[in-house]
């Protein structure tokens, strides 16, 4: 088992009407809040004005419009300009993972007097923040339960990964209820994205018994109550298990003591959604099945078909290459039978940029470095987006 | 699902030789520390000469002597009075559990002018809490992810729980290697009492797939690795793994979204311990099979045989009150197997008094309440004892 480190200090408020608990808790926290909010989903949904309502004894300044892909620029910048002038005591982000990683940037940039981007980039250290609450609504990032957000700057085509322990959101309100006008496409996606999140740690050179039975618990249930929700997307438990799971699957609980891996499917899939602007889950389903027969060799047979007896029930007596096979055959067949586009060429990519794609991924990645599951120069990477088309 | 709230602010530090680490946490605090142990063990395997050495340059005020069943007199009285006296600015435990809710109930009632007393049993409320750090050398009570201690008044035969988010500890660290020295018998204890926290809460009314499969994980791990390390008590992975299981087994991160259960097989456990001085984990083995069977009817046999199921791999054709038979039985003979004495009467305790320890229960444990999984009035606990004889 590997030495590890843990720590969550966010407390989750899970169920059905928790909103409702919303004063109690920003009672702990001063009377300056900034909400950070995104295109108006809430407004249609009426939390805007049930948190509006609830807060009505507080001072409350607005930042509205926080892109998907959250930006630097105005976003952040507005919103840590706001904190500075009014003197913000907490903020408060409603609505989806991107209006989260905006407000982690904010609270941690907001106490320092250069320029915010120098803490974005890590430049200068995160050395305080202004405390986080928020009302996550859709089952996707997990960015509820970490300490992590990415942050774009369209102006200089960076996409930046932002960490701070001091970002954590000091209170997450999960109500599943939130997510049932989610629509069908972008529920499998994003269970497809917490199903891959889970198999990036499951595949590394030191598993355990715990860490594997709670990633396999983990992947199961994505699975059955996808597949209940997806027949009636208003079955409380289905919706309320596929959203514990992905608040879950990105915070390290599910692996501990377990190897890093390097996270490769990620990031091979990272490029495709960048040059062809395809939605991550779908470009994950893809590139799942063509990662895993790409590193199918006698090191990594075993640690495959484990994961298909684990996860598709297949017959470990199967010899253990065949039941690797099988093993890859059954994740293809899975996203398929859920209907995703299976090859790029399905969804507008075709070969004429895969080669530098494959380039800016090796470049960036790292993903050829010893401690990744299975290291991938950038011939491998060409050939698994070949692989995929 | 269960609506529920999940927080537990506590640095788990795992690994072999993580308390090197110790100066560098202790920096975050002052330099007044209160260093709280047991009976001298710590002196013998020479983790206190290293904890004295590592913080060399701290200012430290000692409480030897804290015993199994921490004592509110002397320890929780005297580390109260140092603790005001030298303005201590964090309590170090180092040993096990008992030490750590020791310091649990000192950090809480350090800062109350009144007696102590008034804070551990809630009489008045904890406001504040002097930070914890622990170097926790017994996997068991799990006390070092918890904000949970017990605290024995022996003047007075009083045992409470004292409870508060405040006194979570803020580090905890972890190093399996010192388990190595736990006798056998005392490990098996261990196990047995952490397999039983998890069925405790498995045994409920609201199950769902993720905690279900969570606390599955959880008791194979423990029966695997418990195997190992009995017939290798210096297997590194086997102990690592015994320990995390201990840590989050009575933590709530297994049981997300299931409801309470009331811990039946605990309450009526206790008594055994108290009236008679038995180990906690043998009690529990003890008792475990007669409850499932006492608890078996129509509304109970279908998680039962889940259980034997999940953890037996017993065959899911089989008839279903046939499968929760079977699955009691396999309960029993798993810890017959691993040399348990599996009676009262093997550990000297006859049926004289099990008719006041079943009253003693009924009267203070709270067993007959709708939301404990299968309520239990006073005749069902001495029908439980006596089926244990």
């Amino acid at each position: 088992m590997q030495n590890f480190e843990y720590w969550t200090p966010t407390r989750i408020i899970f169920g059905q009407g928790v909103v409702d608990k919303l004063p109690e808790t920003m009672k702990r926290f001063g009377k300056k809040v900034l909400l950070a909010y995104g295109g108006g989903s809430i407004k249609k949904n009426g939390l805007y004005d049930k948190v509006k309502s609830l807060l009505a004894d507080w001072e409350i300044y607005e930042l509205p419009g926080v892109a998907p892909n959250p930006k630097f620029n105005p976003s952040v910048v507005d919103g840590v300009k706001i904190c500075k002038e009014k003197g913000i005591d907490v903020i408060l982000a409603v609505g989806g993972g991107s209006v989260l990683d905006c407000a982690k940037a904010i609270a941690g940039a907001a106490g320092y007097d250069g320029d915010p981007w120098d803490v974005v980039t890590g430049k200068v250290p995160t050395t305080s923040a202004i405390p986080i609450v928020d009302i996550i609504t859709m089952a996707a990032t997990g960015s509820e339960y970490d300490a992590f957000s990415v942050i774009s700057r369209t102006e200089t085509n960076d996409k930046v990964a932002y960490y701070s322990e001091l970002v954590f959101p000091a209170v997450s309100f999960i109500d599943p209820t939130y997510t049932y006008s989610v629509p069908k496409n972008q529920m499998l996606a994003g269970v497809v994205d917490a199903i891959n999140h889970v198999m990036e740690q499951y595949f590394n050179e030191d598993p355990n018994d715990l860490a594997d039975g709670m990633m396999e618990a983990s992947i199961k249930s994505l699975i059955k109550n996808l597949e209940i929700a997806l027949v009636n997307p208003e079955d409380y438990n289905a919706r309320a298990e596929i959203f514990l799971n992905c608040t879950l699957a990105c915070n390290r609980i599910f692996m501990v003591g377990e190897a890093q891996s390097g996270w490769p499917m990620h990031a091979i899939e990272h490029a495709l959604s960048a040059y062809y602007d395809i939605t991550h889950g779908v470009g994950l389903a893809i590139i799942t099945p063509r990662w895993m027969k790409h590193i199918l060799s006698d090191k990594t047979e075993a640690r495959i078909a484990n994961f298909g007896v684990k996860i598709f029930g297949l017959d470990p007596a199967t010899p253990v290459r065949e039941l690797a096979e099988q093993t890859i055959d059954a994740t293809y067949k899975l996203f398929e039978k859920w209907g995703i586009p299976m090859c790029l060429k399905d969804v507008g990519i075709d070969e004429s940029r895969l080669g530098e794609m494959a380039k800016h991924v090796a470049d960036t990645a790292g993903l050829d470095q010893p401690f990744v599951y299975a290291p991938l120069k950038e011939e491998d990477i060409l050939e698994i987006y070949k692989a995929s088309l």
